[in-house]
């Protein structure tokens, strides 16, 4: 795949968009939410999640968002500052907002209830005013959660970031990342989503979300690389289609396809994954890596992180994955080229 | 121009989608709005009125629309099926939305001052559910409103209507019709009207709703023709910007630019003509016209329409208008060609 | 009864509170609305109303109210102070609402629909900011409308502007006028309905609205006498009842029960009446005049507004109504005392 | 002063009705709520707590009241049915609202800053349809907590179960509980404290609360007999204004006034204690008690929840509180009989 090259006065790598929270991650374990007596907090939220694994990959990495004008407020900008992430437009909001909460059991290594509190949340009061096209300007890539595109004022200084991402070179990530609050129906969550899919440049999602996109219904016979066809059509040069724990797919605008597996690990808990294959990802197309490398490392990163508490705060260095990799019994074998027809789910050809 | 072309089996020349609503015009003229005592009702509201206009100009048309489920909503339904616009997607609301109101007054013959009612209004009501793929696929245009953007759902049915009739090759017209009603802020307006408006392929509006679009400050120094670039370049084929009492200005992708005047009639009114002329317009396009007749077309509709007492009603059929411009002694001299770089409004060159 | 006595200081008769709207009426009748072409506009509302009759009847009136600030709110403003009503409170909102708008048809003398614009409408936005306990303590009489129950903050601009009349022995007259628009529940209104009677002087309604007050099912069986009871045993010295054609009934804290008919005049249309009929018993009972007379000039009054075509604009002067009543073959019939628990609907006993 | 007595077929003591919430107390203590790493969590919302106080001392307690319909809204439940508090009238919100949250820091045994989720609560979703006529009819006592009128339906359900209480001589005990939330507006808060307070029978709050009911402005001069004279005369039986530190005012009924002191004793945090001195209190009412004997009890049963680290698990038993009195050496000191018009804070005199 030809490699993403930039102009040389672009001095940030990514800035991530959107939504910063709180994880309250259950300290007893192996029992439902309602049972759990006491909680950790950590930083949550997908985009906080990836920038701070980008940051701790040595990235240089920026962030536009709200956040309560609160003591969590604090903590997540204070946390951020720590992590060398620059909050020079990460502001506090003025409607009372809050952060956004993610109470979560860890009930056994593959079951995971969370209990979200998502009303009157300060990522969601984002506004086109909060966004500087300077500032955009300078980055690389854009990352947009689509989580972030769920209401107003949001959804707007969402849009408006892409528009001066595109005048200014700027590539911007699309990842789905759906959450089933906020919205107000299944059109307007495809509407939006196929809107902001077909400017990014990298997009990535669950086949479930591929599928609100696109409004498909449950059980449809439609084939993966034809999701992905969709999407490199109107501009996209990589698209990935996750699978859950068949694996992934990942398609590149010169045509080549690849399965992705995942390293065996000791499983604690099945969230956070995504996170660190997305931010893992990103920095090996950084790096300019090629396509399989950079699965490989954003598919170990993942494995780290699931094996452990938390999700911001187990993000691993570029030499943790590295070494993870070199011990690992699978090195070499977790991604796999394969015909561009050849999908996970679906029948054989496009409608 | 390249003419327009479509598979026959579309059966059906422009279905518009938005606003339908009730004008009361005044009965006493040369006073204030407080003053007058007598009201006559019309069916009002842009796309309405551009539908009526091309039904009776002898087009197919249909309309994509919610109505308020009173005797207001009955009346506006009769009054379409009368003048031969298919209402079979014209459905009553099921929330006690009501129709809009427009009160106008005619203090003089070019001021006027207006009262919109807007709070509840069932044409924002059209929902994504409302939209057939089915139906848009019949036909030949869409016709779309800038103020059904202005709020949910009806801005999401919209974009959706978009996505089908980029689907099945129905070209869309992009009507920016601004109403200072209903949108939250600037940025809004901007991000939803450019993402429209990159998606069309005529696109009219007036100089300041370009601006409002652009998020141009008054007194930029911006070129006309820079504007219509910018749009020609992502797939419009005819934009037309508006400059009021000073005429207009016609792009065409095939890089030829026109000088729109207009023909002396005695005004009773200073509102209206925009409609009578997207109509004419429209109809020159379909009966494959060059730009110059098409252009003059809708000029003489416009001008048959501010001289009398209401928009729909007073909609003129192509005899008339054919009749109009040869009675007149403007005849051929309405338009004329320019260079493309003749602007209206604004410096030399573009930014 | 006894009459009501006032300090000497108390320079205003009533400040009425609430709604002022604009009335639209058929120019064109025995037809439905949407036949109808033309409209003439009217102020409406009914403490509106009930203010201009009782300024037409010669009494010193003010009124609490918001009005939009455009030329409809200008046009109200107006004609009160034409009429000679106090404005000084009467104040032009500030959030862009309009003028509540109701569009009449008169198909039948004694049928007609009606079709209300209710959202945004500057009557709900009075503010308890709004009111002022200076110009409450100078009036004898405070009129609160039900329907200015029906949403915050005007709701709660009433509850202060009778904490206030409390305070300074202002009487409080509730007329419950409810309006199937904007109220969220039936509970929402017999809560706040029985808040503000239980708090009165004078409470005024129809059978079914004292139903909705107390929350009884269609078709109970509760007599009226027992439904005046509880009222009166709150506080208030007189009590009506009313049954639309069976006429009324009307209970003093004396224990006096009337049973109210009505005149015989050709009925133009259904709607009105009852403003006019409130607006004159008040100024019987201002007039220090005894129940029967006060009733019997109420219904006098009433009568003459049903068989015209404007509320406000048909009320009558004191002249006007009792040249009526002397002209009448029924003077002197249509007001008979009854035994107290002598109901119109309902059984026997109360529960 | 007279005891309150009860028909013999009420078999419920008390039915508390509004908030239960979640609160999340710091495990680490001595620093900020930033710096806060683990949470436990706890039942909370003021008339929970009362009720849990209630239960602990061996009362009938019932509750009304909505919770979420998920993990947490099951673990309150759960804990109320373990604590014997009647849950029959307790229902999951159908609406996805989430139990509210209280974050608490202890950074001194005098300070605390709190963090309050109150957005799209449940208990706010309690409406007038919940409240069941035959249920609050069997209760001797009902508690209103202020926070749940801030808002619909909650505001309505309330004024309903008062009407209901009233109707069946159940008691009213209002507890005027602010919380910075929600409320739109000071007069709206005024308006239904006072309503609320009027109609009570038992009333207690603090000084602030006092003057936010009747909208006196901060350094008003009002003593505090005045402000006391006012809801006994609308009927309380028992007026109970809180000074803080500087120990409170009960009034009752006979004209007798007393003033509130407390224990010593060594402080873990500074929240907690005015519901456990409400359920207390409440004990020695329903016990029969006199003010004296009641007060004391409630001051030490406030005592004790203050130096432990929850609100709801550190009610006490009758016999822990009886032996607390009788260990203190300032047993028969705490409460003083003072003549009606010694306030803590106002001048001399009424306005």
């Amino acid at each position: 795949m030809k490699k993403f090259t930039f102009a040389p006065e672009k001095d940030i790598d990514v800035i991530a968009v959107g939504r910063i929270a709180i994880d309250l991650n259950p300290n007893e374990i192996h029992r439902t939410l309602d049972k759990v007596n006491t909680f950790t907090k950590y930083v949550g939220g997908s985009p906080a999640n990836i920038a701070v694994g980008l940051a701790r990959l040595g990235k240089k990495v920026g962030f536009i968002g709200k956040v309560s004008d609160d003591a969590f407020g604090k903590y997540v900008t204070d946390y951020f500052m720590e992590k060398g992430i620059d909050v020079s437009h990460v502001t506090p909001s003025s409607g009372g907002e809050v952060l956004g909460l993610t109470f979560t059991e860890i009930s056994s290594p593959t079951e995971s209830q969370i209990l979200m509190y998502r009303e009157g949340v300060a990522d969601l009061a984002l506004a086109p005013a909060d966004i500087s096209e300077d500032y955009i300007k300078r980055a690389k890539f854009l990352l947009i959660s689509g989580t972030a595109l769920a209401a107003s004022p949001s959804r707007e200084a969402c849009f408006l970031a892409m528009t001066y991402a595109k005048k200014h070179d700027t590539k911007i990530i699309f990842d789905i990342d759906y959450r089933n609050y906020t919205w107000k129906s299944k059109s307007e969550i495809a509407v939006y989503y196929s809107l902001a899919g077909q400017r990014s440049d990298i997009l990535m999602g669950s086949r479930e979300e591929f599928e609100l996109m696109e409004m498909l219904d449950k059980g449809n016979d439609i084939p993966d690389y034809c999701l992905a066809d969709n999407y490199l059509f109107h501009g996209n040069q990589i698209v990935i289609i996750k699978h859950g724990k068949k694996g992934s797919l990942a398609y590149s605008s010169d045509r080549k396809a690849y399965k992705v597996g995942s390293f065996s690990v000791k499983l604690l808990k099945s969230f956070g994954g995504g996170d660190a294959y997305a931010s893992a990802f990103l920095y090996g197309i950084l790096e300019g890596w090629q396509m399989p490398t950079s699965l490989e490392f954003a598919t170990a990163s993942a494995a780290r992180v699931v094996s452990s508490h938390s999700c911001s705060d187990a993000m691993s260095t570029a030499e943790e994955i590295i070494s993870f990799i070199a011990d690992s019994n699978e090195k070499g074998t977790v991604i796999e080229e394969i015909p561009w027809n050849q999908s996970i789910e679906g029948g054989r050809s496009c409608r």
